[in-house]
């Protein structure tokens, strides 16, 4: 070997190496699991995802199950997946969308996404162009953050407020867009939030961004997952007022983050948007088994299954919500109603040894077996989310593994007389 | 709306406007799809592509189709893909490559891949250190050219030698290498041209990027995919002697290329290989439900299955070679013994109004409704790629169709005394 000895490395591009893991959810849950004490024989209970598929009470439908076979079993769907996507498929979802419009969609106003994810992708990638700024809620779903540096997107923040059931700042919102502003987004039902923002809310929303003349991208992926006083209101009812970009998928409603197929839609009736480039942008990337199997899933899953699911998360979230009062050191701003998470506060101020909420997620990995988000991973320092969207049992189990970390690293607090008390 | 009206426009970023459609063999099908005459009545005849699963004859086995709907209905795989891929998958992938070399791969030598395309795109991006660069054969599937700029990995291009059955030019390559040369790929059995490399030439190749110092990667999508005199022989067969990566999927040789399941796997019995940091630059996005279904598939898989579409592509192989000899202006160096195409040259010079293989295969498409593929996408001018993977009366159809068009073309000749005479 004359030369090869030192050659044979795959060293790659350090420029081209997958982001810092910490900027995702995937990647943070991936440190704080390599946290986890082998030695603790208690299950782990991770309430850190946005997938409560492995639990059997999160069981799809079998609708859905029978469709994909179906579509398996005819041979009908083995191809590569060709260019322009199938219309009975994008048919159908323009047809689920319309249930909640006041005007009906085309499919020629669908694109059928690989999940919500690549929905995203291609809604940003359409409207960066040079110079181009969007506004992202703070906290939120961390992949509008992550991905618009790749299309030299500019991203500016503004907060949602928690002390007004986690609606947008609109003041805020005005003040930050400017002539290179392209669109707002919005997430709803939240994520990381699990608020439901009103309809004069969200009609608020649609003024501001006519006003100043942008798009808004609504993020519908925990669509009619609902469970409190506000319904459910597409941001799509407003597309009289502005052009809207409507995100969505079947893996939450349907509880199958597996199975990826997502949709853009251009709910647009007055046909505004002047320029529509969009398929220049897009590279259908759908299996086409999935494209086979939609139009079946949509139509013909019955209400059962979807009040099933939401009389299960009306059960977790109470379930949370209430847990959390009785842990000092975190609390919870706004009841969740919607989606699968609740955004809490973390005092770090009460706890001994705890610094922020990264380390308080690595020691309650370590100590307890239990995976919650940091809030960090989602712009909210010293925030956690807790997914609710769990086994009941489990969860309740814990809540209680959450609430015996706080009481064991609670700060001893001096009294009058100059000894120490335990406060929690 | 007080600004809105010119904002409201699907702009983008001209920077990231998907490529050039003809450097991609689904681009250039495309643009021929373009070119159909609706008004011809006759079914359009698609020779041009990689994909036979839709054609009943080769409709995939039961067993993979049964495996993927058990997969289904155990609900275990409705999930997000976790971060590391399902042992179950890695292992059986290890033993279906294992069971053709002279020692044992592990699991972790295995890394499962959303089909052969990912695999090439960690392959060269593990590769990618700035300044690196590749040799890739010519002609050649067209993704390792398109790919290698995003990474900034250049490319340095050696022939295949039509008349030596499409064998490496050897001494091309010993010429191209130098310090910064990487790797070499090699597509066995070939795409586009239908040849299977020799156990003697693969070793001259492994001994020839031993001296080199550069890895080979072999492309082996159409492994076992061969009905001429030489059996295919897997590269990492040689992995004592230089490392290996092997590329490969389910798509070929189950006839399922919608379904993404594919593999890299480092065949490197000696672990010369002294830094691997592949883990770094792959991101799993294979469907949990194709890792859960891919044990079953590879293990249970009957002869049977295996030995009725290799005949039929030894039928369809022998078809296409004769009808090729009746035909004037292409000819065929070398009889297709391997995968699903074969490479003719075009002899322009024999016809009347044909400019190049790209005007060839638009006017065929146009009067004859038969898509072949232009050789320029793959890096030969004036070369044609017909797949023979069609059922074979349709490919007798084609084959008919191709005929007459090139008489109706052919160049009339002026005889001694001055008139013309059609010679084809």
């Amino acid at each position: 070997m004359e030369k090869g000895g030192t050659k044979w490395v795959f060293r790659g591009n350090p420029k081209f190496k997958s982001g810092s893991q910490i900027s995702s959810i995937s990647g943070a849950l991936q440190i704080l699991h390599g946290s986890l004490n082998a030695a603790d024989e208690r299950p782990t209970i991770p309430v850190g995802h946005g997938d409560p598929s492995v639990f059997p009470c999160f069981r799809t439908t079998h609708i859905a199950e029978d469709a994909l076979n179906h579509a398996v079993q005819s041979a009908k769907f083995n191809s590569y997946t060709p260019t322009a996507g199938l219309l009975p498929a994008r048919r159908s979802v323009a047809e689920y969308l319309s249930r909640d419009l006041p005007y009906k969609l085309s499919p020629d106003d669908v694109f059928l996404t690989s999940g919500c994810r690549q929905a995203i992708e291609v809604s940003l990638s359409v409207l960066a162009y040079p110079g181009a700024n969007i506004l992202i809620p703070r906290p939120a779903y961390p992949h509008y953050e992550t991905y618009a540096p790749f299309i030299n997107l500019k991203v500016r923040h503004f907060d949602l407020l928690p002390d007004k059931g986690w609606e947008v700042d609109l003041d805020a919102v005005e003040a930050l867009a400017d002539e290179n502003t392209v669109a707002i987004v919005i997430v709803n039902p939240g994520n990381p939030c699990g608020n439901v923002l009103t309809y004069q809310h969200l009609k608020k929303v649609a003024e501001t961004a006519r006003r100043l003349g942008i798009l808004v991208i609504a993020d519908e992926v925990y669509g009619h997952l609902t469970f409190g006083n506000n319904p459910f209101v597409p941001m799509g009812v407003f597309g009289s007022i502005v052009p809207v970009l409507t995100l969505g998928s079947i893996s939450k409603r349907w509880i199958v983050p597996g199975w990826r197929l997502g949709w853009l839609a251009i709910t647009d009736p007055n046909g505004v948007v002047k320029e529509n480039k969009l398929q220049q942008f897009y590279v259908l990337t759908v299996l086409l088994m999935f494209q086979g199997a939609v139009p079946q899933i949509l139509e013909n899953t019955k209400e059962d299954f979807f009040n099933k699911i939401i009389s299960l998360l009306r059960q977790t979230a109470d379930i949370c919500y209430d847990e959390i009062k009785g842990i000092g050191c975190i609390t919870c701003p706004h009841k969740p109603e919607g989606s699968m998470f609740v955004m809490v506060k973390l005092n770090t101020s009460l706890l001994e040894d705890i610094y922020d909420d990264m380390d308080f997620c690595l020691k309650l990995a370590k100590e307890e077996s239990v995976i919650v988000l940091p809030g960090t991973v989602l712009g909210l320092k010293n925030w956690l989310r807790i997914t609710f969207a769990i086994d009941p049992s489990a969860l309740k189990d814990a809540m209680e593994r959450i609430k015996s970390f706080c009481q064991r690293h609670a700060k001893q607090v001096s009294n009058n007389n100059g000894t120490k008390n335990n406060d929690s």
